[in-house]
């Protein structure tokens, strides 16, 4: 079989367990997520051994130590993705919810009820636990899932399906509510991409830049965007300058690597002398490197040259651009320019200048004296997320089960006719 | 210059637009339209004499009768156009509401609060009434909005757009708020489709087959979509054989030509007998087509006989197709395999079947005992609407200012770190 006939196969399977899925009860559903947890401790042995087939054909073929952390399994990190279908049971039902009702003056009666997207298309890259995490906020939510891991985690990924599988089975939902490319070739993620208008509502992209930039080519089906994080963290005259220090050093080191972690300071001009040596070395003695500007290379020192391109750039790693600016507009500005509407901060004692910010800066999401690196469903409260979207339509900031529903209007009448 | 020159040129002037419009406060956006309410009344006669333009041409290529109706002005669709513009001043703001907000164990408090979606694309055909309705939304909404209306209405278009403009001038926002593509080039479209995704937020297609055919094959940009209404009504068992006949006759005849209107009734064989030969009567007494399966023919005299095709059909006119089904299940299977998921009715009086109908159809509106001619953001009292979504990403069913929003997340904290 080719791709396309594999892929269309997957699309029909799914469009018909999407139907069904829509109208499991919540106990259904949530029947399935806890055999699927049982089933990941019960095959835990399994489930290691297929990965490390992956891990030891990744090492061959040279793969980073980044990258293969994040492909790794232990039996802690088996423990956890089971742990995490468990927090997912415990969500609120996302389905169902009447978002919103109203009478007419004709006797009508309307109400805009919460139902599932239908089929979602999830394409990621190689941590396999994602196989678990996005299968289990499909199901939660009612949707079909077909599911385009990287092709390092293909093994990993397949033995942690038959658990998910087993929940199906054991919950008697559709097989195709949950299905996995059976294939590594890359034409598959075009396919989906650009031929499943039909059976797929929405694609959710998970990935580094190549991923995002072959969405943007060449998707011809709704996406649920995720680009990357340029966030910032603006430090205003009023802020307190302890907490300056311990919010961009927690913004930063943290985790480098996630979306959330910030990229660039912004610091009021006159507040410069007084916040930024302290940060600076702080940044440093935490193995950190400091790209600042003219100016606040004249405050402190250990600081590299930074150019126009470390503006633009999101590092994922230890490094942290430092720029002066004149006021809480300018930094507005900066942020508009360079940021991409993931993440911003500001910090600030001054409550007027803080809602100023929270007003002007258009991120998915704002953030008032803490750390950017809240940008996070599990911290937000939603028990889990997919991803944080940096798009304006259907969903923005962490996706969670919540966000993967759509809604249908349901009228109750009496025998109205339309004058 | 080319297309691609002037719709650069559109996409950015439409984007600092917006950052402005995301800022303006309510009274502002009102302002601009209460005046260009006045505008449009006092400049009728250039709208009139703009629109005279557009019908010669138009009749001079022939165009049919049908589509002459909508591109044709007189006084008083103009001052309907000006009325149209006022209930939307009076409807609530659609931004800064908060949609949801919670506190988290950590003392973070998060509120969700609703913005503008930025830059909204808008293509539609020949109905100049159009450009103001989907302008005075977008405004409403905070949103930069880019017309680009059929080329039979050019003139007509431009001509009530510089009341618009007026509005924008007194209001003292950015007069690139409401921008219109200056040329009736095709190639616009396409580029707005495939190529704006860095200027436009999302484009909303209103159109035929043609233009929804386009938007299918080339969009790259997000759309808010409007496919055809395939609308069904179907009589329970149970219904109540006056409100039958007047339902479908409502959903069908008071106006053929809108998406909500129905194509197709479904019939329960026990109820057959006593509502079909009825409710025929009364669809040819008005003037209708009644194509049936043959059960119908059986049952009713002046039935032509409806092949596979009719089930697919969209008919737009004085024709509806009719079928037996054994039972509710039937009906939804029916509706499942060729319904369009815009708008379908239940006739019934046992509530347990309207329920399950209610619930088992997976349409943007579900209606119990009430015409499909109420899918309308006026009737459900949105004071307007840009048209009838039809996909299940960000808006289902009716689009109103509501809907042309996004939201972002304003977290207040104290010095929160993530540990």
């Amino acid at each position: 079989m080719d791709v396309s006939e594999i892929m269309d196969g997957l699309g029909r399977n799914a469009r018909d367990a999407a139907s069904e899925l829509a109208l499991c009860p919540t106990s259904q559903r949530d029947k399935a997520l806890a055999t699927a947890a049982k089933s990941i401790r019960d095959r835990s042995a399994t489930i290691l051994a297929a990965n490390e087939v992956d891990v030891a054909a990744a090492e061959k073929r040279g793969l980073r130590a980044s990258m293969l952390d994040r492909l790794a399994l232990d039996s802690e990190r088996v423990e956890a993705m089971a742990a995490g279908l468990e927090v997912v049971i415990e969500l609120p039902d996302p389905l169902g919810r009447v978002l919103a009702e109203w009478d007419r003056p004709n006797g009508l009666h309307i109400q805009r009820i919460a139902v599932p997207l239908g089929v979602i298309g999830i394409i990621y890259e190689s941590r396999p636990n994602v196989t678990a995490d996005a299968a289990a906020l499909c199901l939660k939510s009612g949707n079909a899932a077909i599911l385009r891991g990287g092709s390092e985690s293909f093994h990993s990924s397949r033995s942690i399906l038959e658990s998910l599988a087993d929940g199906l089975d054991a919950a008697n939902i559709h097989p195709a509510a949950i299905q996995m490319v059976p294939t590594t070739d890359r034409a598959a993620v075009g396919y989906m991409l650009s031929s499943m208008g039909d059976t797929i509502d929405v694609v959710v992209p998970r990935g580094g830049k190549n991923l995002i930039a072959r969405v943007q080519q060449e998707a011809r089906v709704p996406v649920i965007g995720h680009l990357e994080g340029i966030c910032h963290v603006y430090l205003h005259e009023s802020a307190n300058a302890e907490m300056a220090r311990d919010i961009v050093l927690n913004a930063k080191m943290r985790r480098t690597g996630i979306c959330g972690a910030a990229e660039t300071v912004l610091v009021d001009r006159s507040a410069a002398d007084r916040l930024v040596p302290d940060i600076v070395a702080a940044l440093n003695e935490a193995g950190c490197e400091v790209r600042g500007d003219e100016n606040v290379r004249q405050i402190a020192s250990g600081v590299n040259a930074a150019d126009e391109e470390d503006w633009h750039t999101e590092y994922l790693d230890a490094i942290i651009s430092m720029k002066v600016v004149d006021d809480l507009d300018q930094a507005v500005e900066h942020i508009r320019s360079y940021g991409s509407g993931h993440t911003e901060s500001i910090v600030a004692e001054d409550q007027d200048a803080a809602e100023k910010f929270l007003g002007d800066v258009d991120s998915a999401i704002v953030l008032h004296n803490a750390s950017t690196q809240y940008a996070d469903g599990g911290e937000f409260g939603m028990g889990a997320e997919i991803g944080i979207a940096t798009g304006r339509i259907h969903a923005r900031g962490p996706v969670g089960a919540e966000q993967l529903t759509s809604y249908k209007y349901v009228v109750r009448g009496s025998g109205q006719v339309r004058p």
